[in-house]
């Protein structure tokens, strides 16, 4: 079902924060050429370049960021495409990408994620981001915080979970981003102080909430032939990548404690890589907001329904005290920022460092097998990839 | 180099226009409902779909629209994303569908090409679709026009190429559209009304250029095993399908007079295919502007440079008169329309058709190896499939 497969010879995520002074086209420089470093390849060698991006055409006026990118960053003749999915839209590109050396059309393919978010104005910025969801939620000026919440307090009546259980996640990836340079929030932070900041939209308080944020993510990606040649960088394989949607709107979900097309892909994938939950190391899951982890924890079969979320309180997906899955070693999107088209994409560079031993201070040991969880609008779209070493 | 390879087995457009009442949704069902019924084939069949769209999230609003056809079109849990590359997107979509059927990973695949742009302020389209260009053009003011006809000097300088040639384009394709009942322009033409028609950037008139487009378009693929289940439609294999870029800007291209992309995409094509210009007996081309259908019967190699101007003009290529490849049977970007995520898939549906015999009025007798050319913004994306009955 996934033809030859892919391997990841390079990945690297750029600093993520508010990078005023750095445009796409530097942003992207600085991560290709760590990622070719790495790997010992030349630009030529790159046949085609998959750009996750979601924003540019709306706030910058700038389309076609696939021959705008194999450009800056020559690569001359290479195919290009952008693919978009909101905020699945990193997941996305490298799900085409990982198709596209599957079929034997391309032996190396470049993956780029990548965002620019805070040189434009809030309003504009949090208007654009709503062509994620439905015409009747922008109509109703639902934007994600109050999505989020809707989920949030259903959870919270079928479960019982609890605000402090919600902000346990956040103290957890606030820690974890301490230890990750290129994070956008390294300070560590107490339950007390997610719980005594200002209220976005109830019970989602702001640090439940992740940023907006500047960065981009590459990874490099070879047919397992072609990867002998390149044997300078560690090698991690993804055995399973798959992709599911739901509808764009929270209204005409059957269910909101939970998002189905999260559960269909990561079915699909783990069916077909042959993984189980339990065999999972490291998984970078998208924590858009605090209770979307504890909704991933459940989807993706690590935790019973209704058990996440005192799981997550209680250490036991946190660096240094889990003995199962450690989750969002980067510090998530919560606290190693969120800009959207990139996400999808630093997601695999977090765990392909995990699983070749590059984590540095956040490095889980013997990490063999990953998972990342990429999430489009509220829902409407999921990317599980399960990658190994 | 090309997988397993793919099927279209079956391809529709709808009725291209000024369709200000019908939505985007409705003009999605209606393509895929009829797609799917000369198919026989029930809709949870279908397991990715490709949306090729470029201008939805800048003038409506709405992006992700691979989850938001996914849920329109009642195809639930199916795989989904939009691929993106100014007026290429179509083609693209082609692309990404073509290589996640080689891949293996699905064997029912749908690419929907779709754009509405009539319901805008033609201001706020203009603007929206800069977004192809270099930001040195969109500073400059060059519209495509503009650029097009920067082009079209250059290669009349070079090889004479006259306005009554390029006229001639026109005249052509609008003869063409007037056998084609889902044309946009309708209406028979002659060199001296395209003479007459307004300048809109010298030497290119109004007749010179393709119009604003509200319109859909949709292929069904299929794995040869697949394929085999589904016999109530005709099939058309995809023998290759090719991707090439360039530099954004006219300014940084060594040659103006040729696009440099679609030589690359077209030769690699005709390579993977085994397939020579020679071979082909229908091709749809991107006529966005006339001077455009020129230079692309000298890149894909139907004519040596500076040959094709005259041999357009002396019917070489026109329906009834051609003894070789005949030529935008559809009537082309310039007479059929051109919205622009559309028109990859369009071109591809029009090629289907010619080479199962249900072109109508417009069949080319024994049409057995047809191709499609779709270029994104002044030729930074090309785009080329060859396709065999």
């Amino acid at each position: 079902m996934n033809g030859t497969g892919a391997i990841i010879i390079s990945g690297i995520n750029s600093k993520f924060g508010e990078l005023w002074q750095v445009s796409p086209r530097d942003l992207a420089q600085e991560v290709v050429r760590e990622a070719l470093m790495r790997a010992g390849m030349k630009r030529d060698e790159i046949q085609a370049v998959y750009v996750g991006s979601m924003l540019s055409g709306s706030l910058s006026g700038q389309d076609h960021l696939g021959a705008f990118f194999a450009e800056e960053l020559g690569l001359p003749k290479a195919a290009a495409m952008r693919v978009e999915g909101a905020c699945a839209s990193g997941g996305l590109a490298l799900h085409a990408g990982f198709l596209a050396i599957s079929s034997g059309a391309y032996d190396t393919v470049m993956v780029l994620g990548i965002e620019k978010m805070t040189d434009y104005k809030p309003d504009d910025v949090a208007r654009a981001l709503m062509g994620a969801g439905s015409d009747m939620e922008r109509e109703a000026g639902a934007t994600f915080p109050a999505l989020y919440a809707l989920m949030a307090r259903a959870h919270m009546e079928k479960y019982g979970t609890t605000e402090e259980e919600m902000a346990s996640v956040a103290v957890k990836n606030h820690y974890h981003a301490s230890l990750n340079s290129h994070a956008q929030f390294r300070n560590r932070i107490t339950i007390e102080q997610v719980m005594k900041s200002p209220v976005v939209a109830s019970p989602l308080k702001l640090l439940d909430c992740s940023p907006i944020t500047d960065g981009a993510s590459v990874v490099i990606l070879s047919s397992k032939k072609r990867a002998k040649k390149h044997s300078r960088s560690p090698h991690v394989e993804i055995l399973s990548s798959t992709v599911a949607t739901d509808t764009l709107g929270l209204g005409t979900r059957e269910e909101i404690t939970s998002i189905g097309a999260a559960v269909s892909a990561s079915r699909k994938a783990y069916e077909l890589s042959g993984i189980s939950p339990g065999d999972v190391d490291v998984a970078e899951v998208h924590d858009c907001f605090t209770i979307a982890e504890i909704i991933a924890m459940e989807d993706l079969g690590f935790f019973p329904r209704g058990d996440a979320a005192s799981a997550i309180m209680s250490g036991k997906t946190m660096l240094g005290k889990s003995r199962g899955v450690v989750v969002n070693t980067s510090g998530g999107l919560k606290a190693a920022g969120h800009p959207v088209g990139a996400t999808g994409v630093k997601q695999a560079v977090e765990v392909y460092q995990q699983l070749s031993g590059l984590a540095g201070n956040k490095q889980v040991k013997n990490a063999r097998t990953g998972l990342t969880h990429n999430v489009g609008g509220s829902g409407a779209t999921a990317v599980v990839h399960i990658l190994k070493k």
